[in-house]
Order: structure tokens, then sequence, then C-alpha cells
């Protein structure tokens, strides 16, 4: 039994009817072919038939991103989940224009593009932190990489082979920084942090959005699960058991 | 004397005020320091000062797309346009959702993207054109890197190096296709043009912004102008002399 919101989705958005297939997953057990039974006005009730793929860890990227604005923000959490993130967490900074971050909000879009772009899993959207925190908690088995938006670290793709990367066992954490950028004191912490990389992304001043997805579009390509072959799957389902 | 929509911006969105500074481009001369003299209803008054950067060729790569709805084609133009993108070409194609493509909105984002991402030139806006008219005309010069959305294509952090990009003296283009996908006979077309490499980007479907703004970040990254060292200039206001 889906949802109403689900149902939503499948009916009126994917345009589905009664006898159609559609794929579910759940971020456990792996991906499932289903069969729409019957739609009500609560829900709809499907059938479900066999395993298609099973559930691999995905292991991804972090993004911590400083939160923006509504739509700036749709963009990025869309795009990042499509680009293979794991774990998204707004961080607050002293010049963070957005106070207030919508969690559950910034978790449906996360949801619903993960079912979009074919993802077995959702990202988490952690709770917003403090930069000094997110510091202080970071793991040190995790490298991150610091985008640099006054243009003083190496060109990513230098930065993407090599140390800190190279030495840690999990894929980067990146981090991005409010519209109006970081205070130097805070430049001075990051960089001050033992698992910490600076990058450059070009010449060009990028917004927050299109500066997490570049980061993260060249690390899947050059580190991540772009560099192997495979064919994307389509219209998942996330189901809650 | 700067156009009432430009003083807007500088006064109401930057809030910029009398004799506070800006920097000048017009895509021939440089960028040039000025000062806000005077500010009217109608426009403002600058003085120039002096030359801050001289006009260099800034080559980049061309994108080909299938139009998309507004908020989506926004995002595309802007991320583009950061990504130092040399040409925009609105393609047609069989599934092609959007109908009209407002050729004057998709300027005046590519203008204001420049402007805020410190740009000395704005990126063409070709007229839309049909995919066959995009084959048939494409200079032998510029490698097309078709995005396959079958998954079909080399890693594009694989196909960045190699032929047929090497053998050609321009950097590519690339060509995204409509939320629908590229029909079965447009794939066969596209593929059997002597400029086209297939370039996949990882396991999952990517909407078609998302496509292109990874594509151009993971070329300028691997062989554009991220490779060399350079910082971000800020706040450059486009003049029509």
């Amino acid at each position: 039994m889906l949802s109403r919101m689900q149902t939503h989705y499948l009916t009126r958005v994917m345009r589905l009817a009664v006898r159609e297939g559609v794929r579910l997953f759940n971020g456990r057990d792996g991906e499932w072919q289903a069969q729409i039974q019957a739609v009500g006005r609560g829900g709809c009730v499907l059938r479900i038939g066999g395993c298609l793929r099973a559930q691999l860890a995905e292991p991804g990227p972090w993004l911590g991103f400083a939160p923006l604005k509504k739509d700036a923000q749709d963009t990025l959490i869309a795009q990042a989940t499509e680009l293979g993130v794991e774990k998204m967490i707004p961080v607050h900074t002293r010049f963070t224009s957005v106070g207030r971050v919508n969690r559950p909000r910034l978790l449906a879009q996360a949801i619903e593009s993960s079912e979009q772009c074919g993802r077995l899993n959702v990202p988490e959207v952690a709770a917003p932190c403090f930069l000094q925190n997110l510091l202080s908690e970071w793991p040190a088995s995790r490298p991150l990489l610091f985008a640099d938006e006054r243009g003083f670290g190496r060109p990513i793709a230098e930065a993407a082979n090599g140390q800190p990367l190279d030495a840690c066992s999990e894929p980067p954490g990146l981090l991005i920084g409010p519209e109006g950028g970081f205070a130097d004191e805070e430049v001075r912490e990051i960089l001050a942090h033992p698992c910490v990389a600076a990058v450059a992304l070009g010449p060009r001043i990028l917004r927050a959005e299109t500066a997490a997805v570049a980061a993260l579009a060249c690390w899947q390509a050059l580190r991540g699960d772009w560099r192997r072959i495979d064919h994307p799957g389509s219209h998942d389902v996330r189901t809650e058991s």
C-alpha cells in the first residue's frame, strides 16, 4: 500500500495506471518489480514481483553546505542526490544568510530525486550544525575538500589524485561556503584542520549550488562510480518497509 | 550612463551607492574600474577609471540542449555560463516537450550570470535549430560529446583524454537530450557523425540540467581553464559600448 503522496506522484505526475509496472526500493532490500493493482483516493495497492537489483553498499561523497534560499537549495539537493551524495550537512557559518533549515523539506526533495535518478538509497540529511562542530567532529578517515572561493586551492582534477585523498579510506566530504563566502577566521580554522585540502574550481565565481554540483561531478568522474560502465534504471519508488 | 535595468541591479540588488566602485566589461575592451557618480530614476552615471584586465580570447565549450521548462532552463543557462560555456544552442528533437524558446530571456539570464561570475564576455545564445541541422552544420574542428543517457558511452574522464578530442583544435560541444531522451533514430544519426564521441555520466539518471553542468565541469577540470591557477574577480557589469 502506497501513501497518498506516493500515489499522487505515480498516477498524476508519472501518469501510471492499473496494471502498469513500477520498481520499488527502501534502501535496504534492493530493487523489486511491482505492478499497480488498484488505485483509491487514499493510496494505491501494489503487487510485488521479483527482485531486480540487490542492495549494494554505495559509499558516496558527503556535502557540507551553508543553507541557501529555497529555489537554490532545491536545485542543490536534487543535483547532489543525482550525483550520488551519501550525506548532506547544512552548516551554519558567519555569513550564512538563511537562518532556518526545513529538514523535512530537504529530505522530501532527496527522496523524490532518488526515485527519479534510479538510486536504491536516499542520501541522509543531517541536522544543521555550526562550522566549528562540523570540523571538530569530522571523521579522520574522510578527507574534506574545501572549495576555496578565493581561488587559492589546487585545481580539483589535480587534488582528486593525491594527498590527502589517497591516505583516507572513505570518499571525501565537500565543503561549500555561503553566498557571502567564509569569514577570514573561518578559512583559517578550515585550513588548520588535518583532513582538509583546499581546491579551486576555475577562474570564475560560482554560486554555491553550481560549485557543489561541479565538485561532486568532478570527484565522481575521477575517483567515484562514474569510472565503471553501468546502465541507469528508471522510475523507482521508495517504500517505507 | 547605465540603463534603468542595470541601475536597478546595481542600486537595489547589489545595494551600491554613489561613490562606490564597480567593474565594467563589454566583451571587447577588457575590464575597467568605475565609480558611481550619480543615480537617477532612469539610470546612473559612472566615471570610468583604469583598465583592470585585458580582454583575452576565452574559447570555451559549446552546449547543445533540448529546450527545458522555465526554472530548469534558467538553472541550465546560469550554471553553463558560470562554467565558461562559449555558445549555447537550443536544439529541437523528436521528444522535446517545450516548443517555444524565449531567446531574449535566455540572453538576459546569460548576461546576469556573466556579471555575477566575473566573466569578461557573455556566451552566445544561438537561434534554435533542429537536431538534423545541428549535425549537418557542425564544424569539423570541434568534437561533439554526446551525453548518452542509455549509459553506453565511455566514462567522461576517460573520453576527455583521447580521440576525437585530441585530434580537434577547438574545445568540444556537449549535446544533452530532452527529458524523454533521444529517439532511437536520432541516436543513430548522432553516433554516425564523424565528430561525435558518446560519453557516460555515471550509473544514475541525470536530469538534463544536471547532465549539462556535470559534463561542463568535468571538461573544464580535465581539459579546460580550471587547470590553471587564477583568482576570481567580482561584481562586473556589462556595458553596451
